[in-house]
């Protein structure tokens, strides 16, 4: 099985108080698509200029990234330059182009639209909206989102609740969404709106995942250094999208999603290691299974007795 | 077995975005003692005047809390004033009353010399070091701490740590008394100055605990509704150290340590439904029994198939 992702695909700049790196592999797409295919087949859709690299377009390749839906257009690509703060947890945006970016419509290529889970990785939500309408009954839809949709395109946002099946985003978006600073409302807000499951990502502190009278709460893996944070939620979005669309047709009960949540904070665990997706280039399976195990033996504790 | 408990005993006026309360019972002992009360005996150290209302001292009995330790001095007793913030995670001080608390010194009588488990609740650390000093040979120290002495009193809180087995503060004291912004960084500083064992309370994103190349995370049970945060950190404390005393001379593993950060988390959650130790009243042993279940189940993957 597959899984669609769509989203950003750029060139980013990113300062840390220790580093600084330009002309990144960056992008919510990006990051999901890679981190996906650790799992599962991608069917990727995004849109880049002629001066994508093209050692970029082979490592997409290297893992086996269903490349069709890939729109390579004249002109720039879009770039993003961000800088860290002392704390790794705030970062100001120092520049944006937009540049072929502007004017993206995700058109899916035809095989595409069938395709059985579908990760909306962080874009405008109308063009997340138009990417469904050009689908034909997925099994399970993901979107993922950010401040300034809810700032700016809420009207849109709210029609696209209604037809995904869950909803990703972090806690200081979800308090901005509803309003509610206890995230446990918050969660219970959003899904009623429409997502059947809401995943409220909280950085170093893990995340919580709601479902119809269900929780799970999952903790960070502990990390002592973060090399940089870009894509950490876009990588934990593609791992889940990717590890459900694994199963193959198996029905996604809850219990399913709950492994979903830790495969997601093990791969984005991972990312933030190293600089842009440079810690997925030697990423192994048996890493992934490893981790795994470590966030099963970290949130372990006897039953009653 | 029982468990030694001393801090501070006070009169408390809590305002929140929704109540305020007036001569409440509280106090870091109160909390503490309180708790622990639900697992093993307690060993009360601390100082109230004349004014402490009966019902009060009452209520501790009822709890068959050891009140030998309990000086009721002429004068009046420590008053605290404090206002909770929009999101509750944030309160201020709106008047301190130390009076009879500013002349106390924990003096044990003879029969709390030998307590096997002691738990020096927020006091300054010198305060915490005297009550050490009275001490034969206790098998398990933990002690509590706060911003004001990490600010104040830091040369007796390092002196203090090298005589206690486990220091308990929240992730804004672990990253000032350390100087590290990555909490998992600021656990093993910690340690290095002395306790073998160290709890990092995050409120509503939990605990960390760190060991010996050990580490535990527990999630915080989802509330949707706190009526008044005052005195959790004092009631995980004293459900952890009361649970710990419990074991009767069980040795004490990192596998203990995390039931007993499961049982804090559970005597916490329950503390904040209502103001002061009012939930604490109609607690059962059952209650906390479904309690920790309850959290069992929401912290709850499946292994790797």
């Amino acid at each position: 099985m597959s899984v669609l992702v769509v989203g950003s695909i750029g060139l980013d700049t990113v300062k840390t108080p220790l580093a600084e790196h330009a002309d990144l592999l960056g992008g919510s797409a990006s990051y999901a698509a890679v981190s996906a295919s650790f799992f599962s087949g991608v069917n990727l859709v995004g849109i880049v200029g002629e001066d994508f690299p093209k050692s970029h377009v082979e490592f997409f390749d290297s893992r086996k990234i269903d490349l069709c839906g890939l729109q390579i257009v004249p002109g720039k690509t879009f770039r993003w330059s961000g800088e860290y703060h002392t704390d790794l947890n705030t970062r100001s945006t120092r520049s944006i182009e937009l540049n072929v970016f502007e004017h993206f419509t995700p058109t899916l290529p035809p095989s595409y639209n069938s395709t059985q889970y579908v990760l909306l990785a962080n874009i405008a939500p109308s063009l997340q909206s138009h990417v469904l309408d050009q689908m034909t009954q997925p099994r399970f839809v993901i979107a993922d989102t950010m401040d300034l949709w809810i700032n700016i395109a809420k009207p849109d946002l709210l029609a696209l609740l209604k037809r995904v099946d869950m909803l990703i985003l972090n806690d200081s978006e979800a308090r901005q969404f509803t309003g509610e600073t206890s995230l446990i409302k918050a969660g219970k807000v959003i899904r009623k709106l429409g997502p059947k499951y809401v995943a409220i990502k909280k950085g170093e502190h893990g995340c919580l995942l709601f479902g119809d009278g269900e929780f799970f709460t999952c903790g960070a893996y502990p990390l002592e250094d973060i090399h940089d944070p870009t894509g950490a939620g876009d990588t934990f979005a593609g791992g889940l999208a990717g590890y459900l669309a694994s199963l193959n047709h198996t029905e996604i009960t809850f219990k399913t999603l709950r492994k979903a949540v830790v495969y997601g904070t093990v791969l984005a665990s991972y990312n933030v290691e190293a600089f842009s997706l440079e810690r997925m280039r030697t990423l192994t399976p048996k890493d992934i299974e490893d981790r795994y195990e470590a966030i099963k033996a970290i949130s372990h504790f006897e039953k009653l007795c």
